[in-house]
C-alpha cells in the first residue's frame, strides 16, 4: 500500500473507532505507568485461510475473534487490558470489508476498557491481523506456578470452535451454539481476575486444546495434569474427545488449592455467569504428560463431591 | 503449524537467541518498569514481497532489516530499546532459512541492548514478520512539535534504499555502498538521544522517504518544512530527486532551534561517525506542505553557512 491508500485507510479505522483510537500517528505511542500491578504484553496473530476461512464467519467476527485471540492471553495472567496495537497485511479484496473486521476488534477493545494507541497497515498477499496487547495484573499467574494436589478447573462449556470448523470442514452447517462459541468468543476478564485474587498457582488459557494446554501447563509447572473425561464440561452435543482437543476456546484453564477453590466456588456467581468446573488434579509425575481418564478413574475421589458451579 | 512444528521451531528459534531471550513460554511477558522516563511502544510489519523480494539479500538481511524497521521508531522519539516481541508467519519454504532470519533480528537486538520476551508463530502461505517494539524514553521527542524558525536536520546519507531497489528491479546490481544501505541498515539509538537530549522540538524516521516523512511531520506540526534540495545530504552516486523519494532510510529528520543546533554540532563527532545535516527551515505556512527548493533558494541565507558536520 503506498502513501495515498495508506492514509485514507489510516483515516477510515481513526473514524470508526472514534475515541478509542486516540493519539495515534506518532513512530511510538506513549504509555502511562499502570495504575496498580505489573504490566504484561502479548502479541497475536489471525491469518485467513489458517485461524478463519472467509465464508465461514462476517469480516466483523473475524475482527472480534482476532482481538479476543490476543485479549485472552492477557485474562489468562489475571491481568485486563490497557493498550492494543494492530498490524493488518491488506489484499485488494480485503480492502472493503476492513472497516467491519475494525468495527469487530473495536468493539471487544472498547469492552476490555482499553484503548488502540497504533499499529501498522502493509499490502500483502494474504490478510492478516497481527495484535499487540498490553496490561497489568495486580497479582501475575504464570503456567508454571501449578503444586501437587491443586483443583484443576476450567470455565464456560467446551468444545464448540472445533465443532464448527469440523463442519465446514465437512461442508456442514455448524449448530448455533457451536457457530457462536468459533465466531464471538469473548475474554475471560472478571473470571481471569477473580481466580488470581481467589490464589491460582497457574494458569492458562485454552487456545491449542483443553489436553493441549493442560500439557503446556504441566510442562511449564514440572507436574503432571490428570483430567478426567467426564467431568470436562462439554457444550451441547459436543462429544468428549472434542471437548478434549478443540482449541480457539478462549476459556481458561487454572491450577488452585482445593481450599481456595472451594471459597472461590462458594462467590462464583457474583463473578460470572460462565461455569467454573473441576475436571482434574495435578499429580506428582513425569513433566509434559497429562493423562485423560475415564469416568470413575481412581485417583478423583478427593473432589469427587465436586460439581459445576454457576 | 500445528503443535508438533510449532514447538520444534520454538525451541530452535530459542536455541539460536541463547541468553536474548529468556521467560518466554507465559501466555504474556512480565515488563519491568522503565529504568527511567517514559514508556513507548511500536509495531512494524515486514512482508514477503512488499518489503523485500527474497533474491535481493539473504534470510538473515531479512531478519536484520525487519528488526531495524521496527526499532528505529523508538529512535525517533529519543527512546532506546527493552523489550522486542516477534510475530513469524511462516510457509513452508522458510522453514529452513528462518533460522537465518532469526540470527539476523537477534543481532540487531542484542546491538540495541534489549531482550526478546514473546512472540507468536503461525503458518501462512506469505512470510511476514511483525515486530512489536518496547522502549523508554528520557525525553520523548513526538514528530508534533516543530517550531517555526527551527532548523531541519537529517542523519547520514540518503538514496541507498531507494537506488538499491531501482536497480534491482531494472534487472541490474546496486552498487556495493546502495545494497548496503538497503541491506543492512541501523536504528540511530545514539543520534536520536542526542538530538532529544539537545532540545529537538519533533523527529521522525526516514521510512516513507525525506519528502515524505517531512510532509508527515509538517502536517502533525502544523507547520510548513522546507527543505533545499542542494543540502540533502545524498550518498554517492545519488541523484538529489532520489535522496528526496528514497524511503526504507531508518534515518532521522529532526526539527531544533539553530542556537541547539549550534551546541549539538560542535560535539557531534563525539557522538556519531554518522554525518548530520541541515538541510531545511520550519516556516510558518500550509500545514501538510513540504517544499523542496532549488540550491540557493531564498530563504536559508540564515543557515547558508552551515555545513554538514561529522
Amino acid at each position: 500500500m503506498r502513501d495515498g491508500a495508506e492514509f485514507d485507510t489510516i483515516r477510515a479505522l481513526m473514524a470508526r473507532w472514534g475515541d478509542l483510537a486516540v493519539d495515534i500517528g506518532d513512530d511510538a505511542a506513549v504509555l502511562a505507568p499502570p495504575v496498580e500491578g505489573t504490566r504484561v504484553v502479548s502479541v497475536d496473530a489471525c491469518v485467513e485461510d489458517v485461524h478463519f476461512r472467509r465464508p465461514w464467519i462476517t469480516a466483523r467476527e473475524v475482527g472480534v475473534r482476532a482481538a479476543v485471540a490476543a485479549l485472552s492471553d492477557l485474562a489468562a495472567m489475571g491481568a485486563r487490558a490497557e493498550y492494543v496495537l494492530i498490524a493488518f497485511v491488506i489484499p485488494e479484496a480485503w480492502r472493503e470489508p476492513l472497516g467491519d473486521v475494525a468495527d469487530g476488534m473495536g468493539a471487544v477493545i472498547r469492552e476490555a476498557g482499553a484503548r488502540i494507541v497504533g499499529g501498522n497497515l502493509s499490502r500483502g498477499a494474504v490478510f492478516s491481523i497481527t495484535t499487540t496487547v498490553i496490561g497489568s495484573a495486580r497479582r501475575v499467574v504464570p503456567r508454571s506456578g501449578a503444586c501437587v494436589g491443586d483443583l484443576v478447573v476450567v470455565t464456560g462449556l467446551l468444545g464448540g470452535p472445533g465443532a464448527a470448523t469440523q463442519a465446514w470442514d465437512a461442508g456442514e452447517s455448524p449448530t448455533a451454539w457451536s457457530r457462536g462459541r468459533f465466531a464471538a468468543p469473548a475474554p475471560r476478564w472478571a473470571e481471569g481476575e477473580a481466580l488470581a485474587a481467589a490464589g491460582a498457582s497457574a494458569m492458562i488459557d485454552i487456545s491449542d486444546g483443553l489436553a493441549g494446554d493442560a500439557r503446556h501447563l504441566a510442562a511449564a509447572s514440572g507436574v503432571h495434569v490428570e483430567l478426567d473425561v467426564a467431568r470436562v464440561p462439554a457444550g451441547p452435543g459436543i462429544t468428549p474427545d472434542m471437548a478434549l482437543r478443540s482449541g480457539e476456546e478462549y476459556e481458561l484453564l487454572a491450577c488452585l488449592p482445593a481450599t481456595a477453590y472451594e471459597t472461590l466456588a462458594t462467590g462464583w456467581a457474583t463473578v460470572s455467569a460462565v461455569p467454573l468446573t473441576v475436571g482434574g488434579v495435578v499429580r506428582a509425575g513425569p513433566e509434559d504428560a497429562t493423562s485423560a481418564r475415564a469416568t470413575g478413574a481412581r485417583g478423583f475421589d478427593h473432589f469427587a463431591s465436586r460439581k459445576t458451579v454457576r
